[in-house]
C-alpha cells in the first residue's frame, strides 16, 4: 500500500465540506483505495467482477439441495445475462468474467480422499492468478459451485477450530436432515484430513474446491499488482482464509462486501477481522454481494473526487465548542 | 399499498434463478417497491431527492460547533454542485430539490418558547407536502439545519419517553461539554413544554423545526401520491415520529435508509420498527444516507426486473434435502 496517497486522501477529506468523519466508511473506503490505487484520488474506471466455478465430489453425499450439475446451468446462465450477477455487474459498470474450472471434472469427495492433488490445487491457483488483469482499479470476486459452502465450513473449521456445527449453515437452503448430514460430513473430512490441519494451503487442497484455489491465487495476484479487493460471502473469505493464516497481513487490499445470511460468515469475518460493508441478508454468492458494495465504493470515490473544499465553497468551519 | 402488485412481485422472486430467499433484503425491497409503486416489476425512472433546510433559535445556546450561518452557506453549496449530495445523487440518477424554509427568520429558542407558532408550523409542513411531485418512483428525503440534532433529540425525548441523555448526540461533532449542554438544553425545552408532550403535533411544532415538519408534509403527500420513501438519519427519523405516534401504519410506505452515527439513531429506529439499509457510521445529513440507500434500492429492482427465471434458463429447481 502507498501511505503517501492514503495521507493525502485523509486530508483531502478533512477539507470537504462536512464535518470530519461524517460520511463514515464511505471516508475511510476512499482513503483505502487511495492506498491501495496509490493516488490521493482514487478512480474506478475499470471495475472488475470474477467468479470462479467449480464441481465438488462431495455432493455425492446429498451435502446440497440442488443437483451437481447446477452449477454448469448457472455458467451458461451467466453466459446469456439472466443471473443476478449479470444485473448487478451491469449496474456497477464492472466487467463481469466467468471461468469455470474443469467442471466436468469435479474434486474427490474429501470425506475419503484429499479434493485436490497438488497438480490439480495448484492449476486451480494459478488459473485464479492468470484470470486477474494486470491493472485494473477494483476486483470484485465471486464463486459458484454447487456443494461449495460444505467445502467452506470444512476449511473454517480446519484453520480456526470449532465443531462443524459451528461453521455449517443451510447453503442454498437445504432443511433440518440436511443440515445434520453436513455437520456429519464435515466432521468426517476434518478427522480424515487431521494430519494436515496445521498447514494452511494443504487445508485449501484438501477440503477446498478449484474455485476456491482460484479465488486464493486471485487474491495473491491482486496484492501482486497493487489491486484492492471486494470479496463476497462465506465461500470467498473462506477461500481466501488461508492466506492470512500464513501472513496476518495478506489481506489489508481486500474489504469484506458484506456479511451474508450464511450461519458461519458473521464468525468468520470476525475471527479474520474483516468488518462488512453491507448487511443485507445475502446468501446468493456469484459475487452479488461484492458487485453490491461496488456501488458504495463508487458512492465514496464520487464524494471524494467530486465534493467542493469549505475553501472553495465560502463555507465556514467548525467555531463553536 | 397494493398487496396484488406485492404478492406478484414475492412469486417473480420466487421464479428467478436463484435460491429462494438468496438476495435478502434486495428481494424484501423490490416487493415493498411494487407494493407502493403497484406494478409487480417496479421502476425507477424517476427518483427524487428533497433536501429541506432550516435554521433553529436554539443554537443560541451553544448547542453546534457551527455557526448558524453555515446553513445558507451550505444550501448555497448544494445550488453549485459542492456538497456530498450532489454527488451521491448524481451517481444515484436521481433529481436533487433543495428547499430552504425561511433560512432568514430561525425558529424560536424552544429553551423558553414554542419553536414555531401555528401559522409557522403549518407553512412549513405545507411546503414539504406541496415540494413532493405528484408522480415519482421513488423519493429521498433529507435535511440541513445548524442545530436540528437539537430539536430530534427533544422530539424523540417527548414522544418516546428517557432522559435526554439517551437521545442527545455530537451532532456535526461537538465535544465532552457543549454534549453535556446540549442535554442540559433538551431538558430545559422538555421541562418547558411539558404540558403538550402526549401531542405528537404540538410536540414537532414546539420542539422541531421548519425542515422537519416539512419532512413531516413531505411523507404525508407521499403516502396519498402512493410514493416509496426513503427516510435518511437521525434529523429525518425524528421528524416522521409524530405520524407513528398519531397512526401506526403511517410510515409503512418508507424504509430507514441507514442508521447514522448519531448516538440515539439506533435506538430511534428500533422503537419506530424502522430497520436501516446501511450502517455505514454515516451522520451527515442532507439526504446522504438516502442517496447512497437508492443505489441499493437499483440494485434490487435490476434483479427483479433483469433476472431469467429458472424456465427461461433451464437450470434445475431444487431437487434434494
Amino acid at each position: 500500500g502507498n501511505e503517501t496517497s492514503a495521507a493525502a486522501a485523509a486530508a483531502r477529506q478533512d477539507q470537504l465540506t462536512k464535518p470530519t468523519g461524517s460520511l463514515g466508511q464511505l471516508e475511510a473506503l476512499a482513503v483505502w483505495l487511495a492506498r491501495w490505487q496509490g493516488q490521493a484520488v482514487p478512480r474506478l474506471d475499470d471495475v472488475s467482477v470474477i467468479v470462479f466455478a467449480g464441481n465438488h465430489g462431495v455432493t455425492a453425499q446429498g451435502v446440497s439441495p440442488y443437483p451437481a450439475a447446477v452449477t454448469a446451468q448457472m455458467v451458461a446462465n451467466y453466459a446469456r445475462g439472466g443471473a443476478a450477477i449479470n444485473q448487478l455487474a451491469t449496474l456497477a459498470q464492472a466487467k463481469l468474467t466467468v471461468v469455470p474450472l474443469d467442471l466436468d471434472r469435479p474434486t474427490a469427495d474429501f470425506t475419503g480422499a484429499p479434493a485436490m492433488d497438488v497438480a490439480q490445487f495448484l492449476d486451480a491457483v494459478n488459473a485464479g492468478y492468470d484470470a486477474v488483469p494486470a491493472r485494473c482499479a477494483l476486483l470484485a470476486l465471486g464463486e459458484m459451485g454447487i456443494g461449495n459452502t460444505t467445502a467452506a465450513a470444512a476449511i473454517a473449521a480446519a484453520l480456526l477450530g470449532g465443531d462443524a456445527a459451528s461453521w455449517v449453515g443451510r447453503g442454498a437452503g437445504i432443511g433440518d436432515d440436511g443440515l445434520r448430514l453436513k455437520q456429519e460430513v464435515v466432521d468426517m473430512a476434518l478427522a480424515r484430513h487431521r494430519a494436515v490441519l496445521g498447514d494452511p494451503l494443504a487445508v485449501a487442497m484438501s477440503l477446498g474446491g478449484r474455485e476456491l484455489a482460484a479465488i486464493l491465487g486471485a487474491t495473491v495476484a491482486a496484492r501482486r499488482h497493487g489491486i484492492p479487493v471486494l470479496l463476497d460471502g462465506f465461500v470467498c473469505t473462506a477461500a481466501v482464509l488461508p492466506l492470512l493464516k500464513l501472513n496476518a497481513d495478506a489481506l489489508s487490499h481486500c474489504q469484506a462486501a458484506h456479511v451474508s445470511a450464511e450461519a458461519g460468515h458473521r464468525a468468520l469475518l470476525a475471527a479474520m477481522k474483516l468488518n462488512p460493508l453491507l448487511d443485507l441478508g445475502m446468501r446468493l454468492g456469484e459475487a452479488s454481494g461484492a458487485a453490491a458494495a461496488i456501488l458504495l465504493l463508487r458512492a465514496a470515490v464520487a464524494c471524494h473526487a467530486g465534493m467542493a473544499t469549505f475553501a472553495e465553497a465560502g463555507v465556514a468551519e467548525r467555531s463553536g465548542p
